[in-house]
């Protein structure tokens, strides 16, 4: 069964995936509730109580129109800490991307594009060891991933994250599968 | 005494803006010690232990060339906890903006601007009652005000918030002289 529903994944990833369907998923069943509780949007307030790691523009289809998409990505507090002294994100991180579309406004700035809709949040939990790959195709690659559509937090429209997710990834493989690129204070605690 | 040190500050106000000099200023000098240090960037590492309300992207001179700047603007926890309850800023509240010079890239998502180089930072102190104002011409409106260029964290190089900072921030009078609709975690603490 094919959906029309993941256009906002198939969108952010900008290239051709192939979906199952829309179906809730089992994520990890051979896990406890913990586990697979956390390859959801997490209940707790990140966007006040984690750390935002950077934003991404993406620019429009029509230039001149600014910004189409801002991606804003929050970790928590501790795998920052890990990271800045590691170079690594810790077992247990997980990396939430709000992706929202945008309003552009001409400001005293100039062209400025700010978050409007959230249209989904991606969600990564790394999973250095790889033990949850073998019990859910939602695991891979030292990563759990799952994009969920606008303001759900509990259904993943993610089958398997190889179609899903990992093409639009790959780039940054020797990043650890991460942008880190776009994220500021990975670079320096303090500048 | 004119300077092109602030460039910085010209650009992001897009306007026409007068400096007397770059010289360090006496802020508050009949305030208290502690006073006077808040109107400074912030001791604290604000991008960890803050929060960021939200982003700007600011397009390019050449649209093609995605986003120029990015603005990110930080603030208290307990700043936000209080707009969220009763729509306004509570005295004391900090607001940080870094503004980011960018790197372009064309990414699976398509093309993608993102932080880089720290051109510097704006800092907004509230100040409800305006007792500031009298003894500082970084202060008034019911904010201090001041531009820290790149990595400096001391000495400002703003002179006078009506000719440096106000004509800015007048589009947004209504809104207590902040581009708040650029803070989507202001509009709801969950969404």
């Amino acid at each position: 069964m094919r959906t029309n529903k993941l256009w906002g994944a198939a969108l952010l990833c900008g290239v051709a995936v192939t979906f199952v369907g829309a179906r809730s998923q089992p994520e990890t069943p051979a896990l406890p509730q913990e586990a697979r509780i956390k390859l959801t949007v997490p209940t707790v307030d990140y966007r006040t109580k984690w750390v935002s790691l950077g934003s991404f523009s993406l620019l429009s289809d029509e230039p001149d129109k600014g910004a189409k998409q801002l991606h804003v990505v929050y970790t928590q507090p501790e795998s920052v800490e890990a990271y800045l002294k590691t170079g690594t994100f810790p077992d247990g991180t997980v990396l939430i991307k709000d992706v929202y579309g945008t309003k552009t406004e001409d400001l005293t700035t100039g062209r400025s594009s700010y978050a409007d809709t959230l249209i989904g949040r991606f969600v990564m939990v790394k999973d250095k060891s790889n033990k949850r790959a073998s019990v859910s195709p939602l695991w891979g690659d030292g990563w759990g991933w799952a994009f969920y559509e606008g303001a759900e937090t509990q259904k993943t429209v993610t089958t398997d994250y190889r179609g899903d997710c990992l093409s639009c990834h790959e780039p940054a493989r020797n990043q650890g599968l991460v942008y880190t690129q776009g994220y500021p204070i990975l670079r320096s605690a303090r500048q």
